[in-house]
């Protein structure tokens, strides 16, 4: 029998370690927990970054080069709409409309966005249970040196270049979980921590009250897999953030970060990690499926030796 | 002094007119009102069809071959609809999409639709003035044998196969005329009514009933550009649509159904024309912008000769 496995996931990192628990779950035992502190409104489309990033990922349709969107993308949408004069620092590729559309479609229909998210899971093949963290609205916002920014201004549009001060999510007090998450919590065997930005991905979720407390409730030994690789990140502005923060950019920091309720941590080579949590090692750089699969497994192995 | 031109048009014979009455008039002295009844939501978006097709006829980005929709359209969009089941009846090319996301997000911050189309129109370099009939809804519905089916039901899902028994305006009695309309056609010196279907893209506009007072009212003689050619539709189900409502087939009947306001008519070749109204004769086959311009100053002519 198969353990059942709930791992908390923001963007590109964490969507290749769920790619990776794909290959060596049954479907029916993973849920995805995601991230929806991204997700915005742009021309009045419903954008969810962090569950379209997973969705493409595991039905093999991201774009590697780019690193967002799809594969085989065309542009037909965003060169029109220059034409119009219509705003244009947010890039939305042709096929990748499809799901804001009808993302938007059925929200403006009354269809919660858990459902809708599964049903696209479905359409493309997917068995595994993805889950918006929430269905409220949930804003991140990055307090920075060139003032407030609503999270896809600071990430895309700037391209995190200003310096962050701090990053509240608006909306995550009153947030509730979405249906499920909390059951998938607490009854999963092993709770995983994707190497997502912890404090622009993950700490969105956390900001969930009931989602915090599910985690420090759970029997589930909860392992993180460390974002950091030889105390850079791979993508993204995590390093830069921590360091803007005042945090040293290593594995303590993580562990602190986490401290409460991480039983655990996968941490990358030979990098430097704290005595007191008991840790795995892997190359935690996830190339290819075998790397995703590799890593995978190193989570899971140590999740379940610390049950 | 170039004279005041205003033509009520529809879809793509309309727009051909336009496009002909473009190359010959200052834009600053012609205006055309359009037909909004084919106007719906699909998906959330705002599309406006005979608009849409003005626009990318005069920015000469028309599909010529599919005689609807952009020139070197992409078709991203639909394949990724498709593949997340959603509704694929009427197709949404990528290039297309900018103007409906555009103008659904305009509309849901309050701009009025006329503001928005002549933002478009400029965005183009068209110079004309283009005119929805009315901002507020009107929606044309068609009566069939197989039931009372939405316009763009009727026309593109099931590409006008039923028989129509009855064509109505939901929404025409309450409708005010789009700001501008009622003036470009009091202040006109010609207004034009262009070879689009009678029934199906005219009277939408007509069904206005101050639109309507306003070609009864206006000093200007109104003349109509037959849609018939040969007793047959040039394109579209005219010819289909009268034959099924009972009427002859023929340019009596189209001059009957302009009867009280139409000055003069517009008829092609040696089609048989009714003997108390006004003719003038011309191949009205528009292929090419030469034959565009011909019809356009035939029309002209007859107009400027009926002051």
């Amino acid at each position: 029998m198969s353990p059942k496995v709930t791992v908390l996931t923001g963007g590109v990192g964490g969507a290749k370690l769920v790619e990776g628990l794909g290959a060596i779950l049954a479907p029916a035992d993973l849920t995805a927990v995601v991230n929806t502190g991204d997700d915005f409104r742009h021309f009045g489309l419903a954008i969810s970054p962090d569950i379209d990033t997973l969705l493409y990922t595991l039905s093999g349709k991201a774009n590697r080069t780019l690193g967002w969107g799809r594969e085989g993308e065309t542009w037909s949408f965003m060169a029109a709409l220059r034409s119009l004069g219509g705003e244009d620092w947010f890039n939305l590729g042709d096929g990748d409309l499809a799901l804001h559309v009808l993302r938007s479609a059925r929200l403006a229909g009354g269809e919660p966005l858990s459902r809708i998210v599964g049903d696209f899971a479905r359409q493309w093949g997917l068995g595994l249970t993805i889950l918006p963290m929430s269905e409220d609205p949930v804003e991140t916002r990055v307090d920075t040196d060139q003032g407030l920014l609503a999270f896809q201004r600071y990430f895309v549009e700037h391209q995190c270049r200003p310096a962050v001060r701090a990053v509240d999510f608006v909306g995550a007090e009153t947030a509730r979980p979405a249906p499920g998450v909390i059951e998938a919590i607490a009854c999963a065997d092993v709770v995983l921590i994707a190497p997502s930005n912890p404090w622009l991905s993950i700490d969105p979720i956390l900001a969930v009250a009931a989602i915090r407390q599910a985690l420090i409730d759970t029997r589930a030994p909860v392992v993180v897999v460390s974002p950091l690789v030889a105390g850079k990140a791979v993508k993204g502005p995590t390093a830069k953030l921590m360091a803007e923060l005042g945090l040293a950019v290593n594995n303590h920091t993580i562990a602190a970060h986490y401290q409460g309720w991480m039983a655990g941590m996968v941490v990358h080579g030979e990098d430097a990690a704290p005595g007191d949590v008991p840790v795995a090692r892997t190359d935690t750089l996830m190339h290819d499926r075998g790397d995703r699969e590799r890593v995978a497994r190193v989570a899971l192995a140590l999740a379940l030796d610390l049950r």
